[in-house]
Order: C-alpha cells, then sequence, then structure tokens
C-alpha cells in the first residue's frame, strides 16, 4: 500500500494543505486565504479543517503524518512559534501542542525557510548534494541550510535567518528589527519602494504605482531607471549571497521566491560581483534558480514526515 | 596506557607542535617561526621536524595520530590548502599528501578556524552546548560553528568563514578580495589603522604608531578619540554578531583572538548593539570571551585524532 503525507503550507496570505506522495507528487489540494488578522484561534481552526478536508477525500489510503511549514521565528524543538511577523497573536504560541491535540496524526513544524529547503534539496535544484542553501526571495527574505547533509537547525531550530544578515552599516530597520538587513534592502517591497521613489521624479517608463514585475519588463525595454534598479537590486542580492558562500561553503546556492521569476535577468549581474568579490575557493559554487515553485514547502513539509529529517 | 596525539598550530609568524592528552592538558610544546617566505617544502620540513621533535620525547608514549591545525582555505576533504593568506606558496598545494608521506603516524588536517572552535567547544567557552559559534578577532577574523552537534564543514570543509561576510555596502576590498567584509573593519590592522589615521591629526593620548592595546588602554583613561575607536570596533564586532546569530543560531557565541583581551570593554558596547538589533528571540544568547586562548588550535587539532569528528 502506497504511504502519504499530508503538508500543510501556512502564510501570511494564503493556508494550503495538500495530499503528497514519497516521490513529492502533490495528489490533492485545498486552499483557503489565511484569517492572519483573526488570532491562533481561528487559525488553528483553518488549519485543522483544511487538513481534515484533505483527510476526508482519501480515506482509503495510508497517512503517516502530517507536516506543517510556518513562518517563524518558530522554535521547532519544542513546537512554539515565537512572533509571527505575517499573522497576528502568534507570539509564545504553542503552535505544535494545539495542532496536536485537534489532529489525528504526528504532527511536525518547520520553518518556512527550511522547510522550503528541505523541498528543494530533496526534489529541486538541490537534488545530489550535501551542502545547500536556499534562499527565498519575495515579501520577505528567508531560507533554509542543509550543511553536510544534514539540516541546519541550531538553537531552538532557528538557524537560517538568512534575510535578517545586516548588508548596510547603520541602514534602514528590517521589519525584524535589525538594522541594514538585506530583507530591509533587497526584498520585494523594498525594490518596489525604491523604483516607485524614483519613478516620481525622474524620466521612465515606470509608474509611480509600480510593481516588481513592471520595472523588470521596463529594463528588458531599455528603460534607463528600470535598468539601474534591476542592477541594484542584483547588487544587493550578489552581496548578501557572496557572504553566504563564505559562510555556509554550499555545493549550490538556490534562489527561489517571487524574484527568482526574473532570475534570468539577475544571475548574469549576480554572477559578475561573485567573481569579482567572493574568495577564489568560492567563486565556482553555481547559483541557479529554484525549481519548485511554490510547491517547495509543501514538499520539504512532506519529507519530515516521510524521512524524520 | 595512556593516549595521546600530537598537534600542530600551522600560523603565518608561529609554527607550534604538542602532545596532547585526552583531557586536553598540554604536555610538552615545541615551537619555530614560521619560514612563511621560504615555500611549502621548507614549511612541509618544519612541521616534520618539529613532530619528530616532539615525538622523540615520548617513545614511551601511545601516539594515537597527528592533527593539523592550518590557516585556510583549505580543502579539508581533499588536503589541499587552496591558497594560504600568511604562507608564501601554498596554492593548491596537496598539504595533506605531503604530510602523510614524511610523517609516522595519521594525519588529520583542518581549517584553524574550525580547529579552534573544535577546541571551545569540547573544553573551552562551549562545553555542553549543540550550537556554537567561535570567531576569533586577531590579525585576521575567522571562526568556525557547530550545529546540532555537529561540527559544520560544508564543500571542500571550508563553511564558517565569518570573516568574509561584507558588513558594509561598497566597502573596502579585504584581503580575500571580496569587498566590505568584516574583516576588513574589525581585524586588527583595520583597527589600529583608523586610530593611527585619526591621531595623526585629531586631539588625543594615542602615538601616531599606536597599537590596539595602546587604544583600550587611552580608552580606559577616557581620551575622546579612543573612546570613540572601541566604540566603532565594538559596532562592526556587534553587527556582524547580531548577523551570526540570525544565521547560525547558536547557543552561545565566542570570541576569541588577541582583541579579544579586551573582551571586557567591548563586551557592554557589543550586548547593547545586539539588545537593539537582534531579533527577540536571539537577544538572549550569551556572548562570551573564549577560554583557551592561543592553545584552542592546538586542542581543537588533539579532538581530531580522539573523536574523529
Amino acid at each position: 500500500m502506497s504511504e502519504y503525507a499530508v503538508a500543510v503550507d501556512l502564510g501570511g496570505t494564503q493556508l494550503r494543505a495538500a495530499l503528497v506522495d514519497a516521490q513529492a507528487n502533490i495528489l490533492l489540494r485545498e486552499e483557503v486565504k489565511t484569517a492572519a488578522q483573526a488570532g491562533p484561534d481561528v487559525v488553528v481552526g483553518q488549519i485543522v479543517e483544511l487538513v481534515n478536508a484533505v483527510l476526508r477525500q482519501c480515506t482509503d489510503k495510508l497517512i503517516l503524518g502530517i507536516g506543517i511549514s510556518s513562518p517563524g521565528p518558530l522554535d521547532t524543538k519544542k513546537g512554539i512559534a515565537l512572533s509571527l511577523p505575517t499573522i497576528s497573536g502568534f507570539t509564545e504560541y504553542p503552535l505544535g501542542a494545539e495542532l496536536r491535540l485537534r489532529l489525528p496524526y504526528a504532527v511536525q513544524l518547520e520553518n518556512d525557510g527550511i522547510a522550503a529547503a528541505i523541498g528543494e534539496w530533496k526534489f529541486g535544484a538541490g537534488v545530489g548534494f550535501q551542502n545547500v542553501v536556499f534562499v527565498t526571495v519575495s515579501t520577505g527574505i528567508g531560507g533554509g541550510v542543509i550543511v553536510d547533509g544534514h539540516v541546519m537547525r541550531g538553537r531552538r531550530g532557528m538557524a537560517g535567518h538568512v534575510g535578517h544578515m545586516a548588508v548596510v552599516q547603520n541602514g534602514a530597520r528590517c521589519n525584524c528589527g535589525n538594522t541594514g538587513c538585506i530583507e530591509a534592502y533587497a526584498a520585494g517591497p523594498a525594490f518596489t519602494a525604491r523604483a516607485r521613489a524614483r519613478a516620481a521624479i525622474e524620466k521612465t517608463l515606470l509608474a509611480k504605482d509600480c510593481e516588481s514585475r513592471d520595472v523588470f519588463a521596463a529594463a528588458k525595454m531599455g528603460d534607463d531607471l528600470a535598468v539601474s534598479m534591476v542592477q541594484e537590486e542584483a547588487h544587493y542580492l550578489a552581496m548578501g549571497f557572496t557572504s553566504l558562500l563564505h559562510l555556509y561553503s554550499p555545493d549550490v546556492l538556490i534562489m527561489g521566491g517571487g524574484l527568482s521569476n526574473e532570475f534570468g535577468m539577475l544571475h548574469p549581474l549576480i554572477d559578475t560581483y561573485v567573481q569579482d568579490n567572493a574568495m577564489a575557493a568560492f567563486k565556482s559554487v553555481p547559483i541557479v534558480k529554484a525549481k519548485l515553485g511554490g510547491n517547495a514547502g509543501l514538499v520539504g513539509a512532506s519529507r519530515l514526515v516521510f524521512e524524520g529529517i
């Protein structure tokens, strides 16, 4: 009899649950808008309902357990959500215990960046490597790290907060409280904010309410401001990626998240910086685009169940 | 019969070999000035001679093997010195193979930052923890990381180059080739260079050829320039340390190296920055002074032999 996991991806916008098989195929999927302002009781209720909706459709299947990808910082050793920035009320909240009370299978929790890293490692762009750095660049910047074939977790399971590495001295305040974080400069909102501010005062194809994709589109058409915005974005990313190569020594650095849709335009710029700056022994490490897209977290959460990693 | 390791610490200035027991006691020690400009053949000859000098004094003892701490970047998986910045001629040099040919016991090589981290983890300020970041601040900045009870090595054994994380955008060129590295701002030479440059033009107790220790001494006497130099140094270190907390999630961050002699003065300044900047869940991680001083590398190298880690 085939074995399956139920994987949950709790996001600030969408909450998804899926039935995943041992080959990482997503066989069915349920999705609702996260009640991000309604408090933990309501969100836990949503998770339970969504998991049950999946389970009701597969009463004939052998379910091994439930893996949950959640925004962090999350103490995965104790199952405690420490302070979720995008979902209100989850402060020192015993998410693991509350879910275990209400769900009919074993539950494993993981920080979303680490879950997605596991997904890419096992079934995406990191297959076959022992050392993987995964960076997702989207509304925020997150990630996870595999070193020596081992998922790096650290104290309270919080290792790999790659978005909260400071790259600018005395820099902008990040949502996390730190100053100068790469998230505060290279995540989507910072990129868009810079483009909008300059679009308001410079000659450009860009509108004052442009989105990230508009900037890349205008850059492809040769718009000077848009080109310089893309170069600046690549500069921040490359500066951070170079540090991550030195810090973790991966076999591969994988970029995911919304901005990786523009990887083709960003990568040559990033690569030029890395060739100019990385220590010689690190220059040849490939920087590649993620393969699983928005499913990386679901796949990774399912691997927690299948592999107990 | 008690068991012993011979540990070697290859530095840019001094080359040391020691007999170390299983409790990390250093029972005898030999030392010479490294022939840093003479090329690998001469340096390998020095290592062999020094190890043999130790071995000649303990023919009655059971020697398990030889552990060697060397500057990096070093591919410890293949035993290849990739490009040692402080010792000339070691470029893609098969250090492990050359030593194994000439030494009468099994030889294990380790990057010096990782060796010192292992020493502090097993017998110093990291005892009892599963997650340790060790940072040595001296002529350069190096270190090593233990995560989940596992020594982080990564591709080619080069993980944990914590000194080559960029903290200043478009910053100064580091010896490693990167721009804006914390080593280029917070290592001893950068600290001293800033102090000297300002001492040449500002009212201060500091001489134009002051050394690090002079700056700290003058700061203790209330010299305004010296105080601001120490504050600036603490700022760079704290900025880097905060990122390292987020990146590795250690139980403890250990500062070693020459500048840790001034830990008492630096730590309150570093702690203030961390409390103001680190993500809430990371603020309580202790930042402590290393305990083994200059012996951390020798002790760590001996643990490679005793524990095979």
